[in-house]
């Protein structure tokens, strides 16, 4: 019968920090037979080149796909993903998988699930059922809608999913890859490193010694030109608070240009002395600094999913994470410099919350594996109503 | 304020007859301005050239963007589609419309709908809801999730597309435009003509005068291989029955070859003389010739959608419309020449059956215009669990 | 140092024999590593899926790219040159070779051209510095200008080339791997087969026992209208000939669709008696054919190349081969039936013409390979002037 | 018979300055009809968005095309150029002009030349017949090998063109348009402008009341990965030599990113107080602020060109620009901030050199334009040899 050819498609940092615990158990899976695709963002400098992270990791990349059109608005979203498609095509007629993995929801992901299904491979979809704001709303309920195998994160996310129509015996929950992360995190925080000599980037050099705040804030892309003032919001709260802050440079996304203007012409004109900048740190580092951290701020995921399962505490900023589910540590504001600081010191006020295991119980690459490793190898399917 | 732009794309010949009376209605409401982009198979010599009936219609045609890959295989439906999506995008960013209409659920359409999706102008779906075999399935859903608008023909379509977490404001039952011309030619038969000398073709020119059947049959997407043995056993079904019949080429789409190819080889080698062959018949003409017939035999929707109002007999063969609503008028069979005869046969030997309103009542056109000029111009939404 | 890789592009059936045996060669060179990759028309049904030959061949082929746009029309020949150029760029990205070899000068070759210049790998180019009619003239000579070595086929051509400003150094007469291919028919011209039993084809069994004729015409791209018009003059000049006669189908092209449809109306209006029609012969039968034959019609360059070195008596028409160097066995007319017809004439009952070695010696293919291990590795040039 | 519809495409900042005066004449000519396509870095916020300097300029955009992929290196810009193909070719499928012009030698120009000569509409080429270093060479010569009609700018460039086989009667010497707006500075330098104010950037607010330098460097493609370093010797001679600066940030490019990643880390570093940095500055104030300047130091071709013109004294830093003619007022040095700082010196302590019109003589756009409206219209060329 020989292994099965799983192909992972990857487009973007945070996308890997939510499969590498699944990569490393396929690869170690005695039935499966690990592909990888590195496309879009993955590739591009100007957000840390994570494909290299994959590398370090001791992964081969069999195909690298540059498709990301500059310009970072509606239009050329649309036609980055158009490229994608055309080439995860050909990708994929080459590669010629068993079955293919495609993760969450950012826009340009819906290029993988359209080239696997036209393909008829089947289709597996990570992270479906879960409800948020902006375009990836539409994005993820549409791959629903494409994929053969649905592997979700929540039992609330896997009744939405059969809601919409999926046979029930193709939704499986097995928590989230990041939680594994997580929980490596939790069992060995590591040593303090200072992250400064470690990984750069600019802006002061705060004092850690005493707790520190972190802060990744991405665009809202049907908010396209609030970005940049959006983002003005929390940089205010945070230089007011005067507490040292590591922010993280946001990933991809139309409007980041709003955001990264926003984030350079502040430091031109007010010149912060408690914020220090980074860009591209690996997964695992980012996740020890955020579980050190006093409160994490933004409209991260982190926030809401591997925060819960740490319990640090979050101050979740706007709409960009309305609808995901969440556990005790998060705390929901506007777009409000005022807000955005009372939230943090009734955070730093309080006892720091529990953790639990509403994303996953640690073991989800090893869990998804299985699946990927038994399940029937359909790409045929019809609504159930 | 302006009218609304509305910007219609039409990828294939179907689909034209699927939007005709809505574009009438819609260049004709004082409050709606109408864009056409012409895509795809629409401007194919091999697939009729259906640009060019836009045109004769006395509509504009705003934009052509040729599309689709030679191959007619899996890895050219996913690559046309990418193509379809760059050069939408960027049709879209010059014609600037205030709302997109994509028809139904063709592989290429879901291009449409994530170039309007992505660039935030609202999208309306006509025709999803519906439940067929094949990969239309999967498309048509997953454009209902990127739809803002969604223009549904029955009423059990609309439940559906509630049911799969749409608002139900926003899901109108408008009919459709297909049956607005089976209205135009139940009121209006017009004379008898001669086919063969209007519309050339090839093959026999068979006697009218006592009824003909009418063939035509699609290939089956996720059956690609079949395709070819599945249109020879209808070639044989209709040789054997003897009785004179018009055949329509059917339409581009994966497997298509396989037909094609199949129809080849049977004339070459069974040299049928009750058979004509025709290509690219302006809708019109080709309603009126299948009104006139005893029966229409194949697995397109015209036998199950404007023939349920016309009240024509139809033998469906195979799962390209399993699940589609029908009315009386259709009898269900295999890939089996023996049970295609004897369902040819069941219906001459019974009177004709009634017209039924499942599919519109003759008014649809005029429905949709109203709703594209008064409904909230959205495009943010999200599940409604 | 490691083997130097080579990657040959091979875009079209005729491209094939003008290369094959140089694959042989570079892939037997102990210091050369052969990659192919094999796009366009290689990959399509409709044009013999030549790739399926180069595998028989027993070469591996390391990527597949589509990318014929159907349509057959200008617009289409120019968006298939740039989607195989977004795609031959990702795929040389993954291959990573140390040369890149494009071959003569079909309108989609020029994609292979800019991706390897532009990537800064060393672009070879075979049968540059002749001179024709229609758009390959413009195509050959610009592809000169982005190539970093060229391996030419006759003195002038060479000539040519570096009174383009190529240096003399970069430039070097190899002779035509097509010439390999004649050299071993002439060898080894095979025991006579029955093609029709072996190779399928429609239209009449001919007598082949005294002599054939063979035919092959391909459109003309820059007169695209006129193609059909012209195939039917060819048509009608054999069919009033009566001598038995194999017609091989031309290559896609813009046009071809006009030579096809030119063709099959040809067929059905006046079912000739004498011509049987052939698709997608391997090239050594198709050369042995020609080889036999008593003369070979139409514009193929193999008419003129060679049959210059087999002495096979050629009738050329038209201005596609127009400025190419022509051996003494080619007689030259315009489409018009008449002259055609009284060159056949003039042809068959005049002496075999002697073979000339004008374009190579019959032992390109090591030439080739030797040039290739041996060259300088550069990519940057500057006009001599 | 109608006017000409001639379309030009223009895909960056520089173009646009070596085309404005032929637009203003095009546009009033009695015989022609205008057509602009904005494409590439012309939409780009990064670059400037000069498509909004085009319609300052009272111009219509008849279409936009994003087509620039993210990554800056040599794999995207040959995908850049493929998808500029695509669009270009739909683009004027839809415009239909009767004419294209394509302006110099950028990478991706060679799209527009392929689109339209692929689709038999005459093309024109500005600019062709120069010699430099870098692929600009390789494009420049391609696209002279596509062309129909060559405007060049000076004898020497025509003498070339001829020389690689174009008829001489479709070669033109009309001199350059940037010229003509060199002519309109020496005519009217106007006023002394607070440039701080008016166009913003970043760093020192120098003092210009004693003159002051500038400063545009681009990166050199066949060198990528040394730009940084490049770039940085010119940043310390500047910065050593203490004069004030007014450094203008350089164009898209592969390997910009390099460039600009020099000056940010310089400026982080070294925060010199002589130099300012600006971006996007209307071409007309751009060459404004160089007349006044003592020197333009870098590797800009205005330094070149339109200095050579109006006698400003020009550093030319490495092998960009090597092979084009100069006049008297430039000197070549290597990367190297000794060598710069020398040059500096050499011109500011000698009288100012004397303009000459070499590269024309202030009237490009009048020439242009009386050549496109009476050469004729063909698209169909052979070698000359």
């Amino acid at each position: 019968m020989g292994k099965r050819k799983v192909c992972v498609v990857i487009t973007a940092r945070p996308s890997y920090s939510r499969i590498r615990s699944a990569l490393f158990a396929i690869r170690n899976h005695p039935e499966l037979e690990l592909q990888i695709v590195s496309a879009a963002s993955m590739l591009l400098d100007r957000y840390g080149q994570t494909v290299n992270h994959v590398e370090q990791d001791g992964f081969k990349v069999d195909a690298r796909v540059y498709m990301v059109l500059e310009g970072e608005n509606l239009v050329t979203s649309a036609k980055t993903t158009g490229l994608g498609l055309i080439e995860l095509a050909t990708t994929f007629d080459n590669l010629r998988p068993d079955m293919v993995v495609t993760i969450a929801d950012r826009y340009e992901t819906i290029a993988t699930a359209i080239a696997a299904s036209y393909m008829n491979i089947p289709l597996v979809h990570m992270q479906g059922g879960e409800v948020t704001g902006s375009i990836d709303e539409k994005v993820r309920h549409a791959i629903t809608k494409l994929a053969d195998l649905h592997l979700v994160t929540t039992q609330k996310a896997r009744e939405r999913v059969i809601r919409m129509g999926e046979e029930p015996e193709r939704v499986f929950v097995t928590g989230c890859p990041s939680i594994d992360l997580a929980d490596e995190v939790q069992k060995n925080p590591g040593d303090s490193i200072d992250p400064f000599e470690r990984f750069g980037g600019v802006g002061a050099t705060v004092d850690l010694t005493n707790g520190y705040l972190v802060v990744m804030q991405h665009s809202v892309t049907t908010e396209y030109e609030k970005a940049r003032k959006q983002i003005t919001e929390t940089l205010y709260a945070i230089k007011e608070s005067g507490l040292p802050t590591l922010w993280f440079w946001p990933n991809v996304d139309a409007g980041s240009d709003g955001v990264s203007k926003g984030i350079r012409s502040f430091r031109e004109i007010e010149g912060p002395t408690n914020i220090h900048f980074f860009k591209d740190i690996p997964p695992l580092d980012f996740l020890r600094m955020v579980n050190r951290s006093r409160c994490i701020i933004g409209n991260s995921s982190v926030a809401i999913r591997e925060c819960s399962y740490l319990g640090v505490p979050a101050v979740n900023i706007g709409i960009r994470e309305i609808g995901r589910e969440r556990g005790p540590n998060v705390i929901d504001v506007d777009y409000d410099r005022k807000a955005i600081q009372a939230a943090i010191l009734r955070h730093i006020n309080a006892p720091r919350p529990k953790g639990v295991t509403l994303y996953g119980d640690g073991h989800a690459g090893e869990h998804i594996a299985d699946v990927l490793a038994s399940a029937p190898l359909e790409y045929s399917k019809r609504l159930t109503y």
